[in-house]
């Protein structure tokens, strides 16, 4: 990572998977999961700021939605093995409970860590200059497709089943409007999706359906 | 706030509400919203610590819960209330648009805004001392009823109607098992709730029922 460690204990901690975490006389399990709790705060608030400097004349959704596609479990999944992440996790994973997720989950903890010893500036930097520069490619993940609906849509018509996006209703929280809707599968609801906007809502109920479907 | 601003213009953009923006060459509204999208990001990695570091015993699934009571939407405007951001957005909010909700979104691009003019470090000071301690209430918090369920099954109970809470299916997700449950009110559903664990799953469409019985 390019930094000697201060506390090295905490970077042990880092790679403790649950499965193989010993209890701590309190009861609580002595895991990297509070350690990815605090990591997946500070890459998000890293993340943000880079995207808002990065794109000065885009909106918040456009940010927002290109936030989620870097710190999504499957992208962090990734990411863990490019660090190579699964090579310090021998021994601290139950070979049982191995998934993919336990290294996105111990690379959120690895942040945490630096945090912990480092501060946050030191954390910004080295999120920025190893992690982003070096493995995240903002050029493909803003060119993603994301439209789930015409995703859906186009399986559907490849298969010839009928998909039909549905209103429901409409609730009201916090003084906003949140827009129900719901996708039928050959008449059958497969998915709902809840948004303040319609088209959002729309679109979170057709990747649950894509998610649903296998696609 | 306790601190002379650099940027002055920084937090004059924290105040403008959408609907009293003027648009950009670029075609982007000059908005908070932007602000509000860092400011969100900069609090939660500021309160995932302040708890991190409050409860060394607790796990990870109890700081989760914590945060979301303190930056959720409602808690937010109630703090923003505390703080008089209503009074500095006169004239920055279209009347017609105003709901307490515009507030909270202020004081986050409020929080966005120190952070761009000041850095992590003095934002983060300035959360802890001005804002935590003044008026984040932590017993209060940790004591807060979130058993939804129960709340609901007592509602139930007064108002001799009928909850059930349904079991509808598992999915797959990113290797994980998703749990979706709903609840139904006299047969009728009214809200599901996904996740990991059962118990949360219950737990988030409970929430949602209560929120559309309006209790």
């Amino acid at each position: 990572m390019g930094f000697t460690p201060g506390n090295i204990s905490v970077y042990h901690l880092a790679f403790r998977h649950r499965s193989a975490a010993e209890e701590h006389p309190s009861g609580i399990k002595l895991s990297n999961e509070r350690l990815e709790y605090l990591g997946d705060a500070v890459l998000g608030a890293v993340i943000a700021e880079m995207l808002f400097k990065k794109f000065p004349y885009k909106e918040e959704g456009f940010l927002t939605e290109m936030r989620s596609r870097i710190v999504n479990r499957d992208h962090l999944n990734k990411l863990a093995m490019k660090l190579g992440i699964d090579q310090f996790m021998n021994g601290s994973i139950d070979p049982g409970a191995k998934n993919r997720s336990a290294y996105g989950d111990a690379f959120e903890a690895l942040i945490g860590a630096v945090y912990i010893d480092k501060g946050y500036e030191k954390t910004k930097r080295l999120i920025l200059k190893r992690i982003v520069n070096n493995h995240i490619h903002l050029d493909e993940i803003v060119g993603q497709e994301s439209n789930f609906k015409s995703k859906l849509i186009n399986w559907s018509q490849r298969e010839k089943r009928n998909v039909e996006f549905e209103f429901l209703e409409e609730i009201e929280n916090m003084g906003k409007k949140l827009l129900r809707v719901r996708v039928l599968l050959d008449g059958q609801e497969i998915s709902r999706g809840e948004d303040f906007s319609k088209k959002r809502a729309e679109q979170i109920a057709a990747e649950k359906a894509c998610a649903q479907i296998g696609i």
